[in-house]
């Protein structure tokens, strides 16, 4: 769930589908629903900070260009606006919980709350903000749409569970990667796509090909940026170098080049290093020149550019529709350095 | 929301009210509600351990004896076991939290989540719980119950957000000591009483009683348990001696002690140690005893018997019940030692 800062600056050009107007409502609505009675506390403090760092908001992009399809979409507008905030603060409330697990001490370029405001206070925003989320779902009668994110979160609580069991396993598979990329990333993105389609009342074979163009969406966002970890430090701005090598979490180049046996024994000695936490800049710079000799990056663009075929096909099947285009540019992007 | 060996044990007696045949469907609705695809799974161990420890299950048992005095009851019976177990899976998810905050090796009797698997699957089992909550509540169609319960669980983690901001504070309120104990304990006590007044069709009237019951109730467990660190040793089983104190909270008895500038400035010694953490046995000893001189404890009890009184008031004026008596024996054990 880690954000790069250029390829969020790609996505913010090629979501331009969605308009301000309509991104400002969704605002709004993340706004209203997180205001509340502790407004002058210091439990609104912690909230207050911890919802106003904005991303990209590609989820709820993804309701609103999902639910464009709907043959109820004029009237359900109000409702996808509340859908796109509520998926939203589920967003920065996964992301108050990863910063604790991680123990980040920055996310989006300010300090985590876990820093700010203590462990404590981070864990008690997220649940804070977890029953903010419920109450707001049955308030504004979105079942259709809770039920389906309830299931995203569990997706990816199971998710994160899974590759904290992972970690530092030098025989994890690409099976296992997968599964994990599924919920850190994936089942958002899905259900972005779901709850859009559900509530502007899509036909159930139109919600799933939606859901899918939002799967191999969110497949091709975590691999891509899971890549980005490989490319040349000087092309990435703010780029954390193999982050996740060094906490032990072994992404899909390095399980591809750990495929034949003579690079599982070419990479061992650098996961080992991992594990005892002593590796080099050296370390990193090897490990990451032979993970590029034994095709581990080629094959990851390989692996999202199946992705991204997998989502044209349906796209191009999809009804024509303004959103249409918007969809197939996002995905090319993805699809491309 | 820590929990006495002793105390327990007496609750259960009392709660002989609400039937074993009861609480089993209550049990046996948790079990439902937490089988899940996951269950080969490590996710599934986790949540599996983190549900199977009970305790003393009361506040399923006030959902079900609010509940009977509703003119529906026959006919929201299963409705009532199903709000119960998922106030106590909110229950138990909190605990989850709890632990990563205090770090806690053990929780009713058993390793934590957290010492058993890791920060990152106590962080993420609780989540994983509190949307399998949501998503239950959806399904079962307990709006009504889901929003009170929402609105539970952002006073509890308000509670434990401002009750962290107080840690070492020597200059702590009763008043925000209240606050902090209303978040922690009373305000799903209350919940749970306005649940099942709720689902059964009390009327307004008799559900903001019932709730207030509850709310007393909810008080005189808080009070006791934190009075209950101050009885010596010898008389209570499986006592952490003054862990609240010795991290920071400081409860009743010390703050009703603090209340003259005597008292704060005999106590003010033993509330810098415990910032610096370096408090002896002895110390803790001789703190105990001035908060008892100080008439700490007394005060204490008094506070427990004024929210005794009231809650005697509301139950004499309640219409004639079959619960009644049993929520009046609750009352008393918890006023008496």
């Amino acid at each position: 769930m880690k954000e790069k800062g250029p390829l969020t600056t790609c996505i913010r050009q090629v979501l331009g589908g969605v308009s301000d107007a309509q991104l400002n409502k969704v605002k709004q609505y993340m706004k209203q629903f997180t205001a509340h009675s502790f407004a002058d506390t210091a439990t609104g403090a912690v909230l207050q900070d911890a919802v106003s760092s904005q991303g990209k908001m590609i989820r709820p992009r993804l309701v609103i260009m999902a639910g464009s399809f709907g043959k109820r979409y004029a009237e359900a507008e109000e409702r996808l606006y509340k859908a796109a905030a509520l998926i939203e603060m589920t967003h920065s409330a996964s992301l108050i919980h990863d910063d604790i697990v991680d123990e980040a001490p920055l996310r989006r370029g300010k300090p985590s709350v876990q820093r700010r405001y203590g462990k404590s206070a981070a864990v008690y925003a997220g649940d804070f903000l977890m029953s903010r989320i419920t109450y707001h779902l049955m308030q504004e009668g979105l079942m259709q749409s809770g039920m389906v994110l309830a299931k995203a979160v569990e997706a990816m609580c199971a998710g994160e569970i899974t590759q904290a069991l992972c970690r530092y396993r030098a025989d994890v598979t690409l099976a296992e990667y997968l599964q994990n990329i599924y919920g850190k990333t994936v089942a958002l993105f899905r259900a972005a796509c779901r709850m859009g389609a559900l509530e502007s009342g899509c036909d159930e074979s139109l919600i799933r090909r939606l859901e899918n163009v939002g799967e191999a969406l969110g497949y091709m966002f975590q691999m891509r940026d899971d890549l980005l970890d490989f490319l040349p430090v000087t092309e990435q701005i703010g780029k954390a170098s193999h982050q996740d090598f060094r906490e032990g979490i072994y992404t899909m180049p390095v399980l591809y080049a750990c495929e034949t046996p003579q690079g599982r024994k070419m990479l061992r000695p650098y996961m080992e290093r991992s594990v005892q936490g002593c590796l080099t800049g050296q370390d990193i710079a090897e490990m990451e020149r032979q993970v590029a000799a034994l095709g581990g990056m080629e094959r990851t663009w390989q692996a999202i550019r199946e992705q991204q075929k997998k989502a044209e096909r349906i796209l191009a099947d999809l009804p024509s529709h303004s959103a249409s285009p918007q969809l197939l540019k996002l995905v090319r992007k993805l699809g491309c350095l």
